[in-house]
């Protein structure tokens, strides 16, 4: 059974690479989407396809119109999600997109360090399943074919 | 025509009292619901209703399920939120209830610094409208009666 | 039983006074709701809450942000809707209203004049009910309660 | 992966031509699906299937039966929206599709002259991305693959 | 707790008087609504409101499209739903009906003759309750109560 | 664009066998499914499988539920619905189908006689598209594939 | 804020007395509904309204029949339910509604006692609190309040 | 047509084996799906992926977290599902799995001993079909492709 699993969080370092590649290991069959993960052409898109916007307000306006269009359709054509946290930056993209695959019914898993346990419950508590590593993430998914 | 709206956000300051004494000078017929403002008992409250937990991981899980089940009615119930970010804290479970608002099809009003425009980019864009202050959103409220 | 109906349309002439005016005389329990209705105030209302903005793009948009957050929650809590074409005014808030309502199974009235079927024949075909006039529209909420 | 997308909009010229060559030029994976676009047959063909009608509002209620049946197949089958609109001609439909697409849950894209920016900042407000030109348009599609 | 029912079934003879009489002297605080039960005005509704069709079909069509106006607002404002069928009339608007409410997840009670076993058990297996006699009817409604 | 159909009706004759010649003819891809069309195996498919009932009504009602199983798949994966009435039998499942049909938002073709223009009106008018012949069915289903 | 909350369990003991009072000493503004609670009568009420059964598996649902009818409604109008798990009684009835429930986006609590949380962890994982108590059960109710 | 068919049931004996051996004699085009048949793995996968946890309460809930996110996975994934009861064992994720099936409108197999027709009433008379062997079943399968 060919699933597709939508990959939310932060875009700063390649930790989507090693989901991946621990998956491809264990040769499950999971197509992963993700946000834009390139930072600058995710913060660049609006003027790059609009064209210059009077002011930083704007441009970034643009830009989240077309990295939320993207979103969208991946996550509905998601038949479940992962959230990853970890202890820098805010986040907060992750949070939402967490509080829309639960309310769609998308399960969910969340990755967090032990260090967020206590800012992360609620999240936690509302997430399917939680783990602490890219790795027990990827031990999910594989169950999932055992 | 009465409404209930769901005030997302940090519960450290009392922001909520502002809005709702400005929507009451206003004589808005709006009832406003949110999360568990008392931060003290929002954290014990899992221990205080089941007694004492194993760690603190399973303090916080305790808490945070009964959290969530007033937050999910509480929402269910709700014509329209509010999601409000400040520059502290970080306020991951009112990005959640932003995305599960949007998602459910339920108008929302972010309400964020002017130095949050960039990390909120993606979250402002899907919310019906952005304020950047208390009032601007009482009167968006109070818009909906004029 | 007592029933609440959206009242799509233009803003420049005052044909919903006439509506409610009908509609008491029959004394029906129905409570109509609608778009701002006050032209220049819902032109005007974005720079009103939010401030100056860069260019005339900003201001509409910020205007249509608030707009739209009212008439949202108002459709959300309609039990019907009517829709009202007349031959000025490019009238795509009407149209878009109506493919909205169609959508969520809210049951539609379409006014229109005999000018306009053509060019209104496939939303006709999805409205509910097509009449000429308010008078008419007025009598098939009337019909509801015989 | 494999998307379609509704191409709503006028069908007196052929701008969805356009579209779909810049996307085949770009090698985008995506079906584009669209309303009758041969106008005349558009028009005719409720007594083309059903036999002469006894007058023009019958004819057109034949023909629109037949369009409507279409559409809802094809926008039902879609992953996202775009809608076209010109400066010409009323599309009434475009605007209605639209609204219908925004209230389902697909994600829209609204093309639009800038001398049109007025009368459609509530749509340009509800649709995910607003953009000038169908190229880009269609370069939001390919940001899609990137 | 008080409920709204939608009694769908023909419209020739007074069956929905009894069900209001007896649910009456049980005391039942139960609001019964119905499709259009003068049935001269049902068929007339059209002309009636649209003034003169150019034939039957057009003439029927016109009614129609009020009278299913009147049932989509009613049907959605109700808790539960009542089919009667009887060994005289076509009825497929009292099966079309019960179709709609069983797909809408509206609670169903069928009431049909022991004649009518055979050409209704598909009808009757996907009813929630099937009985005989009206007063059996009035007995389910009552033990909502108990 | 592969498309699956049911044909919702009676299956006392082969009306099913025509509409599938006529869609080969011209090489439509639709799959078309429909309720099971051996009439003596759907009457007793119950006692078939599930043994002797002890009487004719639970004879009626162990066919009927396997039925209902098979129907509600087959609806389930459908894109649109046709429902085909005829001047013989009662033809109660094919409203009721019709009804289902609606209220889950798959687009509808009526085919019925001039004959039952008023009997099914209600009907007609809830339907997308209503149609006198099989052939002018097919044509139907043809145009949305010009 | 008024709020209606489902007790599923079973119906041998009066264990909703106990929640009821204890909820009207808090004053808490919670209406409760449950299934049938006279044991006696919920497994008569099929012959009672419609007569003799040719056996005892007809007997059993046409009662169940009855009690399905009863329970779509009152957990259609519920805002919240709780699942309540003893040591005695099969308690399937319990867990069918409590799937129920989660599957509708209800929040639930889940009563168990310690020695069943090995068979019902599933469940528990899925409910949104689980207590040990019916007074616990009714703290989280009064939570809602503070 | 292949449909996909979810198992919900005990995993302490192989009666899922049998199902599929029957289903492939009659070469059914049919995909199965279960929750984790290996009971031990079952148990264990929490504290297998997630590490020692501090009490059996948290292995549990460890293990029916990954179990959960597998089941509603596969459940959304399915065109139907097939419950099956016996004798021994609690039994109430079946349970729990059925009422969730039945609530999202998946059509729903029960598989009972006579001997438990009296418990599984209320869940009898919510299935689509009740059988009392895993061979009834099948052919209740079967007969979707005759």
């Amino acid at each position: 059974m060919q699933l597709t699993v939508y990959l939310a969080g932060q875009i700063h370092d390649d930790w989507r690479r090693d989901i991946k590649s621990k998956a491809d290991e264990k040769q499950l069959p999971v197509t992963f989407v993700s946000p834009q993960e390139n930072h600058a052409l995710s913060d660049d898109i609006g003027e790059k396809i609009l064209g210059d916007q009077p002011g930083q307000v704007e441009r970034d306006d643009a830009a989240s119109s077309i990295n939320n269009f993207r979103t969208k359709i991946l996550l509905n054509k998601s038949d479940a999600a992962i959230a990853y946290f970890g202890e820098s930056y805010k986040q907060w993209n992750t949070a939402m997109d967490a509080g829309a695959a639960i309310q769609a019914g998308k399960p969910l898993i969340l990755i967090r360090p032990e260090s967020l346990v206590h800012p992360l419950k609620e999240l936690s508590n509302q997430a399917d399943v939680t783990v602490e590593t890219i790795e027990q993430a990827v031990e999910v998914l594989a169950y999932l074919y055992e």
